[in-house]
């Protein structure tokens, strides 16, 4: 369905069992085997979701038939950053804005808070 | 099939319509008819891009019953942007050894020059 990378890196995402094994490859390079143990999955099952995150580039295995550890390829996970960085003045703007009104309101019961000492 | 927050705005996001809506948004609300204009589109294939975007959480729709503009909401981007981050450190190790590499190789090479000017 999804062809180009940046939506084959959210499609590949968009799940969260693939997105624990991302923060597992964050360690270090590991086996499938290993990487299975967390979850209650089929060894088939978890190949599967290896399948979709190599598809996308968010991982690389290795050669050795036997062992062909996983690890983590971070170059996709960039491209998201970069994606999403030109949103960050939008929910920037937004936080600026309710922190203006929580500004606002302590100042207004301070002032309220004195009137009534005063009475 | 996605059932948790972050992975309905990845889905959401898996899709290059989707992001041409949400980049359209930055510049302000905007009807659904207005939002078709630069896509080969039916209006009900716009809507539903719209409704996935919705459900994410990504756009909020006016409540005005004849033009219920779109807003973009950005507050799933910044989950996304919060979850990137914590990747960062692997893609900037990458850039940084590359860096190294490059350099060193420049170095190899102007003591490579020098050598032949010297003969």
């Amino acid at each position: 369905m999804a062809t180009d990378p940046l939506s084959r890196t959210f499609a590949a995402l968009a799940d969260p069992t693939r997105r624990a094994i991302l923060a597992r490859l964050v360690a270090g390079e590991c086996s499938v085997t290993k990487l299975a143990e967390p979850f209650d999955m089929s060894l088939p099952a978890v190949s599967k979701h290896l399948r979709v995150l190599e598809r996308a580039g968010l991982i690389a295995r290795g050669r050795e038939a036997q062992w062909r550890p996983c690890r983590l390829e971070a170059g996709p996970l960039k491209q998201v950053a970069d994606f999403v960085e030109r949103y960050r003045h939008i929910w920037e703007a937004r936080l600026d804005r309710l922190d203006s009104y929580l500004q606002e309101l302590k100042k207004k019961e301070k002032t309220h808070g004195r009137k009534h000492r005063g009475k």
